[in-house]
């Protein structure tokens, strides 16, 4: 490893080191700055496999780190051609978005927000309200597994793009197209397809549902534990469904009743290709 | 409210308030004591619908508490026969298992856990080695949610008695029979229905495999996230089954996954019926 691209940093008062903080504990911080960190191999593997994302920083701890993660660093700063920032391991784990990080960190700049005419005919999720930056970030998983191409956040989601959100994540952030901010009403008008509801209240039993995939691009709503989806995007969505589930319990968590939804219709359309 | 019942606790060195507070941070208290402490309205109205449910004591804050809290803890403290204790806020947030609880705690019995006779022939969910406590709460809610009646867990599993586990599970410890500590050798030994992996690896995709719910009780085997199922678990499954998910991720969170492993047998066994 050569160490001309070092960069030692080793005070609270550096100016990079401030803004890291920032975007490690701030959502406010990610959308102002356009750029976000995020934090283990898996992650920086995956940024490398999408030259399309640029890697702004990339940084190690001094002393609690891997060789594994070192190698991965260097590799990232030299395609990025970037600098390989070396903190003080106290300095990286104030930082640092989760704890016990397995030591190395990258700030990339956030992907262009898609034009709504990219999404508006894709097969969509829409995510009204979800707070808990972990159900989020599961539900982008979720949705990019499930092979939909596009997650779209309402006003009061968590920032798709903080560290936690991206944590959860796993990646797939970087295998679908996220758009933020487009309250149900903005939606509703550029998205070509039909809104489905997910309403634990009541609706078309899913299961026993005429193919609801068969006439083009579908949208789920998934709205917040708790309340569910909000009155207007109720009033909004074309069709409303329910998981039948036991009388046991009164609901679903959000990752796995949208689990059932986004994986209900991947096999509708799987099962009606044949 | 009378105030007769009401038990003021003040000191760091009060034993009630120690051993809640093992209970709180200490898996293995939870195990050794035979008791586990919840917080919060949701969860203790739960167990009031429980009657089979002792409950040992309720814990309020001084201060930091609301009305239908209080009014709440009151009536749980009279139908139990047990004091309500009161605490001060600093005391109550060193025990209680959530940041911001909304004031209202309570200590119960563990609930004896079932002989294997009463799952051998229920429809199942076996956790191999699922460590994180909200996955485990969130897998308890999705499988009561479908309809299973036993979650059964093997060393390595969070202990799912713990409050992390109790909080995501928002009740539904209370709406299955729960068995921890089995190994996945002795499951295979007392169980008589089929044992049906799920593996993210590989196995007959799950949306084109025959009616895999008609031939009676079946349990699905779910690994921990990363590792997967175990050899030894993927060895003893009767079936191995794989959801296909898009090239672009590489696995679903275990929670997701389940949810759609339990809901696609849910819907077979309701669409079977017809």
């Amino acid at each position: 490893m050569t160490s001309s691209q070092h960069l030692y940093i080793e005070s609270d008062a550096n100016p990079r080191l401030k803004r890291w903080r920032r975007l490690a504990l701030e959502a406010k911080a990610v959308r102002r700055e356009g750029a976000t960190v995020l934090e283990g191999i898996h992650l920086l593997q995956t940024v490398l496999e999408h030259p399309e994302v640029k890697i702004n920083a990339v940084m190690l701890p001094e002393g609690r780190t891997t060789a594994e993660a070192k190698a991965l660093a260097e590799r990232a700063a030299q395609t990025a051609g970037t600098r390989l920032y070396v903190l003080s391991d106290r300095l990286y784990d104030a930082i640092s978005p989760v704890e016990n990080g397995v030591g190395v960190m990258c700030e990339i700049a956030l992907p262009a927000a898609p034009v709504p005419e990219k999404w508006a005919a894709a097969d969509a999720l829409y995510l009204d309200g979800v707070q808990d930056a972990g159900n989020v970030g599961t539900l982008i998983r979720t949705a990019a597994a499930a092979g939909v191409q596009v997650v779209v956040a309402g006003p009061g989601t968590a920032g798709l793009w903080t560290p936690r959100v991206l944590r959860a994540g796993m990646g797939a952030h970087f295998a679908v197209d996220l758009a933020e901010g487009i309250s149900i009403e903005k939606f509703r008008v550029d998205y070509r397809g039909r809104l489905l509801a997910a309403d634990a209240r009541g609706g078309v039993n899913l299961f026993e549902a005429p193919d609801y995939t068969a006439a083009g691009p579908i949208c789920w709503l998934m709205g917040a534990e708790g309340p569910g989806l909000s009155v207007k995007a109720l009033e909004l969505a074309d069709e409303r469904y329910w998981i039948p589930i036991s009388r046991s319990v009164e609901s679903l968590n959000v990752g796995a009743a949208a689990a059932v939804c986004l994986f209900d219709a991947a096999r509708r359309r799987l099962t009606q290709r044949h």
